[in-house]
C-alpha cells in the first residue's frame, strides 16, 4: 500500500489537539484489538508505510504500533465515520495488541456486578519489551 | 440487565469532561457500529436499564440511542480497556446505528487514493426522524 491520504485528511474533523479517535480492528475477525489517537502525520505514515501509526498523548510523540515490541498492526483498510471524527482501521494485528501482552485491551468485563478479567496475558510484558516493561 | 456500575466507574478514567470514549460493537457479527461519548451518568443509566446511552457532545446532554429513532441499541456486555479510558459496548443494534440511515457509521473508506461510499442507507433519514432530520 502506497497511495495518498489527502482525500481522507480533507474530511476529518480534528479536535483542538489536532488529533483523532483511531479503533484498530482484526480484519478477519472483527475483533476490536484497541483505541487510540492519531494527528495527520500518523495518519499519512499509516497509509504510506502500510503500518499503523498513532500519536500518544502519554508521550507527546508519534508512535509505529510495534516499534519496540515487534507487534505490528498491517494496514488493511482505513474508513472514516459519518462525522470525520473517528477513523476504523481495518489490520492484520502481529501477535499481541495490548501492552499488558493480551491479543487485545478490552480484557475487563462487566459481569454479574462486578468488573472481571476475561483474558490472560499469552507473552508477559518482558518478552514484548525486555526488562523496561513500557509499551 | 439490572446491577450496578459502581465497580467498573471505580476503574475508569475520564477526561477532564468527565467523558470517556465508548464503542458499540455489534455483539454477533463484530461489527463496529459507531463511536460516541459517555459520562458517567450515561454509564449508569445504560448499566441499569440496559440500553445504551451517550453523551452528545453537540447537543449537551444525556442521549438514549433510538429515543428518536427507535434504533434502541441492547447492552449485551460492557468491557473497559487497559488503560482505562475506553468503554466498549457488545451491543445489538435493533436497526440501523447511523443517523444518515446506514447500518455503521464507517462508510467511508481509502481506496486506490480516494475516499468512497461503501455502503448505501437502508432507510432514509425522513424515516429514522420524521421531517426534522436529526438524529
Amino acid at each position: 500500500m502506497n497511495e495518498s491520504a489527502a482525500p481522507l485528511l480533507a474530511e476529518i474533523k480534528f479536535d483542538a489537539q489536532g488529533l483523532v479517535t483511531a479503533v484498530a480492528q482484526q480484519d478477519d475477525t472483527g475483533e476490536v484489538l484497541m483505541v487510540a489517537w492519531m494527528n495527520r502525520e500518523a495518519i499519512e505514515r499509516t497509509v504510506a508505510t502500510g503500518q499503523a501509526h498513532y500519536w500518544s498523548r502519554s508521550r507527546g510523540r508519534l508512535w509505529r504500533k510495534g516499534e519496540t515490541s515487534g507487534q505490528v498492526q498491517r494496514l488493511v483498510e482505513l474508513r472514516l465515520d459519518c462525522d470525520g471524527d473517528t477513523l476504523l482501521l481495518l489490520v492484520d494485528q502481529h501477535g499481541v495488541a495490548c501492552h499488558t501482552g493480551r491479543r487485545n485491551c478490552f480484557f475487563r468485563a462487566l459481569r454479574d456486578g462486578k468488573l472481571v478479567t476475561i483474558a490472560d496475558p499469552t507473552v508477559t510484558p518482558g518478552e514484548l519489551y525486555g526488562e523496561e516493561g513500557t509499551r
